[in-house]
This record gives C-alpha cells, sequence and structure tokens, in this order.
C-alpha cells in the first residue's frame, strides 16, 4: 500500500552528471533537508545571482526562511521568483592514486520554486513559531512574546518545491582498476559536524534549568541528528 | 608601512541588514574562504537561479572551482557570466529569552565576478595540479599523472573577485536589556566541523605509508585549521 513519492524531472532538477548519484524521492529528498538548519539561497537581482546562507525549516513540501525586512534577498519578492535552496552535508574528503578521482563523499539537495513573501497574519505568526520550535521543540511557549514591531521587522519567505533533487556520493576511495596496483598512498578522511558543550547564558535568573527538551543537544553529537530528531518532534508535538 | 588592501564596496557585496557585521578586506575575506574546501555558486541559466555546491580554491584574487564538462553550471560559460561564490562557517545556535532574538553565530564570505572556462592549457595545467596540491600539498607529484582525456573531461571555472564581503556573528546570546530579568533559559549552543579517524584505502600496496604532508589532517581537529594550514603551506612550498 505504500506509495513512493517523488519531485518530478525536469529540465533544471535532473541531475546530469553522474545522474547514478541522483534522487528525486520525497524521503530522500526531506531527510536531508530536516537533518540541516543551514542552507544557501540562490536567486538573482537585475540579473546578478546571489548566494545568501540562511537558517530554514521545512513544512510538508514548503520551504521557509526568513531575512530582515530590509534585506536584499526579500525587494520585489510578494510577486513571487525564481530561486533554489541548497542543502550540503559534507562527509568526507577523498584522496586518490590519481588527480582526476580525487573527490568528497556529500549529501546534498537542491530544491527549486518561486520564493514569496508570506503576507498572510495567521501563515506569518505560525511560520514563527516554527522557525523556533522546528530547532527547539515547544519552546515558543516559554519564551516572551513576540512584539507587534518585532513581527513587523521579520520577513518571512516560503518557496512551495516545485521540483528538487538529492545527490549523494558515499563511497570513499575509487580508483580505476588499473590504479590500484600503485604505490600510492589513498584514503577517505571523514568529516562530521558535531555538537559543542553547551554554553549557559552568564545572565541566567537564578533557579533556571536547561529544558529537558534541549536534551537532544548535547556536546559531541553530530548535529545532523539531533536537528532530524527536533524536527520529527516539533511536528508530532 | 603596511597598507590594508580591500575590495570595493558597491550595491551588490555591501552588507545591509547589520552592517556592523560586514568586512571588505582583504585579509579577512581571504582568511575565511582560505578555511574552507566547500563553497556554493550561485548562478543562473535562462533567468533560472541555480546554487551548486563544489570545492574551491583561492589564487590571489582569483577563485578556482571545477566540474564535468558536461555539468549545467558550465554551459555559456566561456563567455564569462556573473556569479556568486559563497563559503559559510556555521559556528553556533544561539537561544535567546524571545523568538526574535534566536540567532546563530556565523562567519560567511560572498564573492562576486564573471565566471569564466579556464580555455588556457597552461592555466589549466597548474589549476588542476592546485586542486589537490592546495588540500594536500605537494601531493600531486607522487600521483600516476592525469590523462589528455581526464583533462579534457574535467572543466576548470575561473573567477576574479570583483567585490565581496565577510559577515559576522560572534557574539553568542544577545537579548534585549529588559529581557535578561525574565527567568528564560537561553544558551549559546557551538557547531563545529571536525576531521575524523582517516580511512586508509583497503586496497594499499604493501608498504605503502601515510605521507608525512598529510599529519596537519588528524582525528578531532577542526577541518578550518587543517585548510587553512595546508592553503599556507600549498603556496609556500
Amino acid at each position: 500500500m505504500s506509495e513512493t513519492q517523488t519531485y518530478p524531472v525536469e529540465a533544471r532538477n535532473r541531475v546530469k552528471r553522474r545522474h547514478d548519484r541522483g534522487f528525486y524521492d520525497h524521503e530522500t529528498v526531506h531527510r536531508l533537508l530536516d537533518a540541516a538548519a543551514l542552507c544557501h539561497v540562490a536567486y538573482a537581482v537585475d540579473g546578478q545571482p546571489y548566494c545568501t546562507p540562511t537558517l530554514f525549516w521545512r513544512e510538508g513540501t514548503r520551504l521557509y526562511w526568513h531575512g530582515s525586512s530590509a534585506s536584499r534577498m526579500l525587494r520585489n519578492l510578494s510577486e513571487g521568483q525564481p530561486a533554489c535552496l541548497t542543502v550540503t552535508h559534507f562527509d568526507s574528503l577523498v584522496l586518490a592514486r590519481c588527480g582526476f578521482n580525487h573527490s568528497a563523499d556529500y549529501r546534498s539537495v537542491m530544491a527549486f520554486g518561486q520564493a514569496r513573501l508570506v503576507a498572510d497574519p495567521e501563515e506569518k505568526c505560525r511560520a514563527l513559531v516554527m522557525m523556533v520550535d522546528r530547532f527547539f521543540p515547544h519552546r515558543t511557549a516559554g519564551l516572551r512574546q513576540s512584539t507587534d514591531q518585532e513581527i513587523k521587522a521579520t520577513a518571512v519567505i516560503a518557496m512551495e518545491i516545485e521540483s528538487a533533487s538529492a545527490k549523494i556520493r558515499a563511497k570513499g576511495v575509487a580508483d580505476d582498476e588499473e590504479d590500484y596496483a600503485l604505490p600510492v598512498y589513498a584514503e577517505r578522511l571523514p568529516i562530521r559536524t558535531v555538537i559543542g558543550a553547551p554554553e549557559p547564558c552568564p545572565r541566567l535568573r537564578p533557579g533556571v534549568a536547561r529544558p529537558a527538551d534541549l536534551a537532544s543537544y548535547r556536546a559531541e553529537r553530530p548535529l545532523e541528528e539531533a536537528l532530524a530528531e527536533a524536527y520529527a518532534e516539533a511536528y508530532r508535538g
């Protein structure tokens, strides 16, 4: 009975180079998105491309990110404009026996759609709550409420994913068969992004302890594990 | 006698939002670039923006990256086309006492210029050597030489940096003064990208040991330290 949903494969998202590395199913694409906090968004203003790093989050097949109402990215967005949001998990550097086979292991997603400013007050309000709760489940309920001025100063951008692709390389050293006979050192150099020891604000009020909801963010844990767990919790809770 | 060189500040690279976080001097911009291997490049094809992750390296005020000769990014590049190459070091998630002040510490660079295919055989040859040696100093000399077919299949893209900006947030929790009185937990959650234990290729020839030049890539070290060290060594050696 399970039906695999996939994003449509078009010219813009078809993985051309190394198409064996391409995936279009929702499950793969969403899993890689939900394990990340940081993305890079490409958009163009008057023909000039920009590549802006920002925090983002997902709700179904819709992506959200935010910015200052004054930011460059947001001009002319109310009508919607084409954008590409990319997430990359950088897993290793690969040292091979020839220059050509030097590479990297990675898991990335490119998502395409029309970015638009969220104008509807209800959608904006829910999005601003999820901007915090998606990373730190149930947190918003305990915070000082946002002021009207803060809400006005924050622009929320939404982009329905029209097409997307995931690209994964996870094979370490892959030399030409005849090159394995060479007396050349080769290795996979793993890379991981981890959480450090949490640094409580030095100005905490007496008796204010770290909430149990933050337990998944613990020192030495891979960030992507904690983010994926928080995502699942936020959308279940 | 020291003269601080800076990139020109234009409309496209001026840090508009939080301009107190903006830097334009070569030293800051180059230091952040040289501590990274992965970048994201924004470019547009027929009005559609793309955001592509790739390995890159720097030579003076010129950036290089590469791709397959068949890749989408490289079509129509011979004439040069506007691009933006961005590098982001993601340093923390910041939990504040209100939603608006939730943030992240980061160090990023956006570099603007005209991307062009490297056609000159001599420049391409030198660039392909530095693509390996910039990350792993002196390595190319010990590798199986590239074949003509491999060189042909690899496209090298160069972009002279016309303008660039660095943007740095490094202050952890920064709440409104009156909010520090609230009984709300707040913290800085540090994030770092580290090297794991190197995984030698299982098919190494007997007696082939890890070269001393790779010593800076050791387990638990921050990746950016090893990359910055390798960069300095490659351009000194």
